[in-house]
């Protein structure tokens, strides 16, 4: 019969799609050059030429039974030995290709990394504000997500209500900085004190507790911002990565799960990821995107216009009284309502074609998203809406 | 703390695998093309140009933007539309888009078919002799797989064992036609009984018994054999799809599950895969491989060396005496060991480097499988050494 849970869950429809599909039916009516539409973290900038280059020069020239044949579901060799080798030069790490799983994104990565160490009925804790998508990646592995509330100060983490959440049911904790929504990068203050209570409750109890982080944005970070690699700081930690953003791939899905060599049974993690890939039936990323993103490991896209763009509005919001954090990275700023209701804030705004999502969602109340990975001249149209927002309603 | 349930699953390695190893390090000492390797059901032949061709100018002339971007995780529409429309002429089926959710191949098929319609704890049959990868898909959803002996006869069904185990527990029964291990097509009879014996076991339970139909040699049927599509005689049938053998993209990961339009809940059961996906990572198969194989639906690689090679291996061991079931399509045959004991045999074989795989993993004892999707010229290199084998040990 058909399986009532995930009928339940088609219920619910997520406010970021929703603002999203009102900004393009808006779109159809008065331009979609004319909507600001900030709702959804799409990146805005191509794929670097090379990426290209090399998938077209593979599909010309490579033996397409080589090119296209099976690849071992832990990845292909060759492939998680650059990416360990790219990780080491960059973070001082000591991976080795038997520490990375390729998966199809970070979705993929976190789907294994936390079957790998969470049983059905532990707990996950995560941070607010966080990816609201992180509640079904958790609960429906048979674990379950806890949210740790919001330091709205500074949006590190808040510790005392980490040190009370972390009892003995918790597997796992899982992070994202750079953070989408807050645009907040954790500092290194926040990174080992982080790491130094994980170590004392592991000793505490007498069991791992794993840090998974997640991320996505580890490329997007801003001028100045020191942006330390969470797993140099904690042994048992699994880093789950995407390319997505950083080569603005979001559609080819690919991205790998990289294990602490440090970590208990480091060099079993990865195979059992491979086990459990029998069981989701995720399979290893396609050869070509496999082999094509080995070899530009070390490119981005051109990332400035995200900081560009993440300058002009928080000049522009702060002077206009919003109080926000200033980001450190990502294409996301997070900027408090001016009015306690920040769904009603975000309404007002649809009347100026200003698409914002309230923090709701994201676990905290009173705040909203921009995601500004759209052109910087539309950005700077924007800003009268803004003005005529606050003006006409603060 | 690591999971032990992963952790044990590494202990068993599959003996395919070991085969292959063997294989691959014989030929390490007497040279690969010594070998011969039957144990792997890997592709011999290239893909088709046109889908280089397609994936080349769509690398050189799509927006990157629009070619790598975010798509929704049922798959992109357009290659949905074109899904249902190629099966719909084909098959004579009332498909559309909303009926096709794209996969990471037959296995990412499967497992959210089985997630949509088995609940933890329910029971999925199938057939001896069966592709051994299906007990850690079925199993590892929480489902049981339980196996019904093998009609050894014709390798169609055993009819009697089937109707005595489709007790109430069952949710779905898994079907794999064209056949591996055994190279068997259903027949349009067989497929009419199975289809006769779940609807009256439907109406005697009050509950619906899904047909999940594992598809992935659909296009590798032989001359003078029928064929039927199953999802034609049964309405709550799901097909299973994958691209890899067709076109030759094992690597590619690429497939789909078909919704029956007739069964129950057809118009949501794809977007309850899109729910489950979140759960699994799965996410959808990446944007570039799917608008690929929507080119090139109607196109396979060219098969006819299976054919070719088939003819070749039947006609020579039926006549050095093998009792072997003709088969009907795929690149697989599975005639009976000379001795009871296949796993003997299959030692005995390897040191004529013969690599031959023993029935006993595919549910079924005293049989062994040939993998002949390798060049005919070594095929036929091959015979001597059949001829070896039984003239000197039977």
């Amino acid at each position: 019969m058909i399986v009532q849970k995930y009928k339940d869950m088609l219920q619910g429809k997520s406010v970021i799609r929703q603002l999203s599909e009102f900004a393009v039916a808006r779109g159809q009516e008065i331009g979609y050059e004319n909507v600001f539409d900030f709702s959804l973290g799409n990146p805005s900038v191509p794929v670097p030429q090379e990426f290209t280059d090399v998938m077209i020069k593979m599909l010309q020239e490579k033996n397409p039974m080589e090119l296209h044949g099976y690849s071992q579901s832990l990845g292909i060799p060759s492939v998680r030995d650059k990416v360990a080798a790219s990780l080491n030069k960059r973070f001082g790490m000591n991976y080795t290709g038997n520490h990375i799983f390729m998966t199809t994104g970070a979705a993929g990565a976190i789907a294994h990394a936390v079957r790998c160490v969470a049983e059905p009925g532990d707990e996950v804790l995560t941070f607010a504000p966080y990816f609201p998508e992180y509640a079904p990646y958790i609960n429906l592995t048979g674990a379950v997500l806890k949210v740790v509330p919001a330091d709205t100060e500074n949006f590190q983490i808040n510790f005392e209500a980490f040190e009370e959440m972390l009892t003995e049911k918790v597997a796992a904790v899982l992070i994202n900085t750079p953070n989408n929504p807050s645009g907040m990068v954790y500092s290194l203050e926040t990174v080992k004190e982080l790491a130094r209570i994980m170590e004392e409750k592991q000793k505490q109890y007498g069991h791992d507790i794993f840090l998974i982080s997640d991320e996505p944005y580890r490329e997007i970070v801003f001028a100045g911002v020191d942006a330390p690699y969470p797993s140099a700081f904690y042994d048992n930690s699994l880093s789950c990565y995407s390319f997505s953003k950083s080569l603005s791939l979001p559609g080819e899905r690919i991205g790998y799960v990289a294990v602490n060599p440090k970590c208990t049974d480091a060099e079993i993690i990865s195979v059992m990821c491979s086990q459990i890939s029998r069981g989701t039936g995720h399979n290893c990323p396609p050869s070509i995107i496999q082999l094509a993103v080995a070899e530009v490991l070390d490119l981005t896209s051109d990332l400035s216009v995200y900081e560009t763009n993440m300058n002009i509005l928080y000049r522009e919001l702060t002077e206009l009284g919003f109080e926000c954090v200033r980001p450190g990275g990502t294409f996301y700023m997070f900027p408090k309502s001016p009015e306690p209701d920040a769904v009603a804030f975000a309404e007002k705004a649809k009347k100026y074609d200003l698409i914002l999502v309230p923090s709701d969602s994201f676990g905290v109340k009173g705040y909203f998203r921009i995601a500004y990975c759209i052109d910087t001249e539309k950005v700077e149209r924007s800003l009268e809406a803004f003005r005529r927002l606050v003006k006409e309603n603060y």
